[in-house]
């Protein structure tokens, strides 16, 4: 492809809301662009990119022995009517009405479109198992689109879902989509962790997400490093503290006033002691129940745990008239004693002695608090696991924080979804039973993202061989007849020899070209210029190597048989 | 692939609404199924046949030189409220709010979507020309979704398109789309016709649409028998009749009474005269004005020329009130005499002599009715062109009709979205000019529907190698031992070879297989029996030959090199 012919409209400018490399380079580099909140154009670089993802995709699918089909886009309103879903997804649906005013929505996932194709047409446990999977553009109103293609409204997405005889026969189809998952990934030439994840609104019992580490990720994942255990915080089991050998003398409770100091660090400052020394306490709203959960000053809360707790989907931190109404106070000054309620008390909360509490009164903060004797409740794990706490699988290790982009998670329905909806098989024993479901999920146009924010630095994107958007990228200097005549010749040779090249054939200076090319990213730059072609030679570098002075001189005669090599090793290595 | 592991829910019903051979097939054959009105689901063997339509597209789309992108389905309304379109549109467009109240809609087609991807990044004359296409879903909310997937309301296009500096640049990029066009009808086996058509929701001056030739086709066409002149009727432009050598005596009125007689060919069997001796008399509404059509008895009204003619978008057949209101009598009795309002009156109309006309009374009509004398108008062409008719191109020929289903359709847009939505270049001379613009349209599902429309028989469905899903249906006979290990034998070599092969591997008798085999229509059937194999021998029949008796023996040792050798030859002759 010639530079000039192709639509490669990079800028200099990082677009205004961007907050992460993949949005920033992916828009200067000219592969995106906005179209509207969360909805963006794949310009021709970019569209090479998807493509190459969803092939890979695409072959790992067919090799687990998935079958590939496509279901509507847009559905009517029944199918999510029957399991529910058509409430409890919310306003992250797109709901619309057809011209006879007949409900519609747009696809967010398919569980239920798939589920009937099972009922429709699975008749025996002869056919099964049975997987079948999509490529196919997605839609979720998402209330805060951001990250570029990170968290879009419209996105690509491959789902797959499987239909088994039984619990274990679903394990074992689990288990070929986690190694065929493992594969994409590694053909992408990622770095990523499957931790055990929440199964949230998909219903279902086993769940594991893979998590491609990155800076920029919005979830935290902890990880041992003694064993292979790996969590998304949200789920993650720490190792019980053991069980407190401070043998402090437990003091009494005394009032302090602490007057504006409402968060952790500033009573913690004023008081000059260590957060871990302090009682954090939250009121949270669930359905009709509102709880004080309490843990320590220097950890977080888990909210789903706090929800399993109150038997609730979700809970929401109180709004300040909601505390006020609760504890008689604000925000900033609550505290576990004399609570009114139920109270969740953290695990590692409820070994601290003496420590310091707010005083349900404005400006008051409570010292020498102990449970047992000035406060008591419910004693669980209501905490986010971090750095630090030890691995509760391994009862040795302890764990790391990392933060993680979730391209891909994978479930056991079980029946979830087959016995709402009637998808019945018969068996061996002539008995009607449900069909086991899984359902697998990729995000396709996210992992684009995603490999950028691991595969870049501050000049740009390095795309892994798999899946850039070329392999080749050819620099010509200057306007000199044997030069355009010797990148002619490579880049024909390069392409006869199936190698995928774009040629900057424009006429714009040797540092523009370079700029440009070091943002697109492309794995292996080959430079022609008068010069080094007096010599007999090319100048090959690639993006991968930082110092500009490591480019190696390539004998013309030679340069198309070097770089097929680089091309095809760097296959290889992925495979 | 194995049928036994595959999807292929074959049945033996066909669907209810069903009005044609490619919805009740594909139906059949477990390629589709329907989720909603207009809406289907692919399954396997469906999806690989879409793959392949899809993959002959791009191919040729690349060839052209057209780059591929990817724009978003959802849109902001704000683009096609800049051209109009958000109200033009009306009905046809899903509209939908998001969860903060914005006006979105699902894209019918992307003309004002990649005028702004044409108006931030093209600068120069230098960048053009340019052709950026994409294959995407649609949706358009039809008044009317069916025949399967010929009209859906959610459907796969291939939308090209080009941008220039110049008419002449326009047309070549016209030229091009076209060539590649009549390459993938060509590929896929396809016999079409291009036709010159009507432009109209579009905007722009010129364009052509490629019609699949098939009698369940809802368009009509005509083309001439001398020259290559073909067109849809709604613009088809027929010879004017010479002038009338009738030189009947032009006689006096006379009413005549004519009970009940409503329809024209209820009149000409009670007065007995021909149908052309007739004048049909039909009311119009277009905007404010109401209008009267005359038109010969044997002909249709083309309502796009009386729109035109009434310098409106659409016209309407007026309502029974209507009609009342405008003539003073029933709907079957109208005629042109004393009619207050605007006249049209086709050209061959407005020379009938003594012709029979309604009488503006109920149960009466009229004998002798003479242009000129009982009633005037604007002469012009205002019927559909038909068999018969001769051709205005040549001047010689005469034309006839065809029913064709429309797969595809290119324009030239002139400036008409870019003048509005203000995308300019920098000419040569360093003036600014807005870019010449041109949209390219293949409906890619609805190409698989045509292609079995005009490949079928009685049986099933006859796909073209190019297409089919697989392109070998091996079928054994019994459980015979040696019959497996034949066909696992022919099945591993054929797979080396690159050649798709389905194995019926099921436990079901001959006459089920055969019947399969015939329905799903894959071109090379492979039949492997005790008998035949004990002999050296395997059944060769190609789903296109209709006689069981001419299936062919082949050695089974030279099976594998036979197919590959059939397979290779059929694809490189539709290349």
């Amino acid at each position: 492809m010639l530079f000039s012919r192709c639509l490669i409209p990079t800028v200099k400018e990082t677009p205004q809301d961007a907050v992460n490399a993949s949005h920033t380079f992916l828009t200067r580099g000219g592969f995106i662009r906005r179209v509207g909140a969360g909805t963006y154009d794949f310009l021709p670089l970019g569209f090479r990119v998807l493509k190459k993802v969803e092939g890979i995709v695409r072959a790992e699918m067919n090799r687990a022995g998935a079958l590939e089909i496509l279901m509507p886009a847009l559905l009517p309103a029944e199918y999510f009517k029957e399991t529910g879903r058509w409430d409890t997804f919310g306003d992250n649906l797109f709901r619309l009405k057809d011209r006879k005013g007949s409900e519609m929505h747009l696809g967010p996932t398919h569980e239920e479109i798939v589920t009937d194709i099972a009922r429709r047409e699975i008749r025996s446990y002869r056919e099964m198992p049975l997987n079948l999977y999509q490529i196919q553009t997605k839609f979720r109103d998402e209330p805060r689109p951001r990250g570029g293609l990170l968290r879009c409204r419209e996105f690509i997405m491959k789902d797959a879902y499987s239909f088994d005889v039984s619990e274990e026969a679903a394990k074992a189809s689990y288990e070929r989509m986690r190694v065929a998952y493992c594969n994409v990934y590694d053909r992408m030439g990622l770095t990523y962790r499957m931790v055990a994840a929440d199964s949230g609104a998909m219903g279902g019992s086993t769940s594991a997400e893979f998590q491609v580490l990155a800076e920029s990720g919005e979830d935290a994942i902890v990880a041992c490093d003694t064993c292979d255990y790996a969590a998304n915080v949200e789920v993650a089991v720490v190792r019980p503290p053991a069980a407190s050998t401070d043998d402090a003398t437990v003091m009494e409770p005394e009032r302090v006033s602490t007057p504006g100091k409402k968060t952790i660090e500033e009573v913690s400052t004023f008081l000059k002691v260590k957060p871990e020394a302090m009682l954090k306490s939250l009121v949270y709203v669930g359905g009709e129940t509102t709880a004080l959960v309490v843990i320590r000053g220097d950890h977080e809360v888990n909210e789903i745990a706090v929800a399993r707790a109150l038997g609730v989907a979700d809970v929401f931190l109180a709004t300040d008239v909601d505390v006020k109404k609760a504890t008689g106070t604000d925000i900033g000054f609550v505290g576990p004693i004399g609570f009114k309620g139920r109270v969740l008390v953290d695990r590692a909360a409820s070994q601290v002695k003496n420590g310091i509490a707010g005083g349900n009164e404005r400006d008051v903060h409570v010292k020498n608090v102990n449970r047992g004797r000035d406060y008591d409740g419910d004693v669980g794990d209501f905490r986010l696991a971090g750095t630090g706490d030890g691995c509760a699988k391994c009862g040795k290790g302890t764990l790391t924080s990392y933060k993680g982009i979730e391209a891909g998670h994978i479930f056991i329905l079980g029946t979830h979804y087959t016995a709402k909806m009637g998808a019945t098989f018969l068996a061996e024993d002539q008995q009607k039973q449900p069909i086991i479901m899984g359902c697998y999920g990729i995000g396709v146009s996210r992992l684009v993202a995603a490999t950028v924010e691991q595969h870049h630095d501050q000049d740009g994107m390095r795309w892994p061989m798999s899946i850039a958007p070329y392999q080749v990228h050819i620099c010509t200097i200057g306007k000199d007849d044997a030069v355009n005549q010797a990148a002619k010749a490579l880049y024909d040779d390069l392409e006869a020899r199936g190698i995928e090249v774009l040629w900057d054939d424009r006429d714009e200076r040797p540092g523009v070209k370079f700029k440009d090319a070091d943002l697109l990213g492309i794995p292996l730059r080959v430079t022609i210029g008068g010069k080094g072609l007096a010599a007999g030679n090319f100048e090959l570098k690639p993006r991968s190597e930082p110092d500009p002075k490591k480019a190696e001189m390539v004998p013309v005669a030679d340069a198309a048989r070097i770089l097929e090599e680089r091309v095809k090793s760097a296959l290889a290595g992925k495979k």
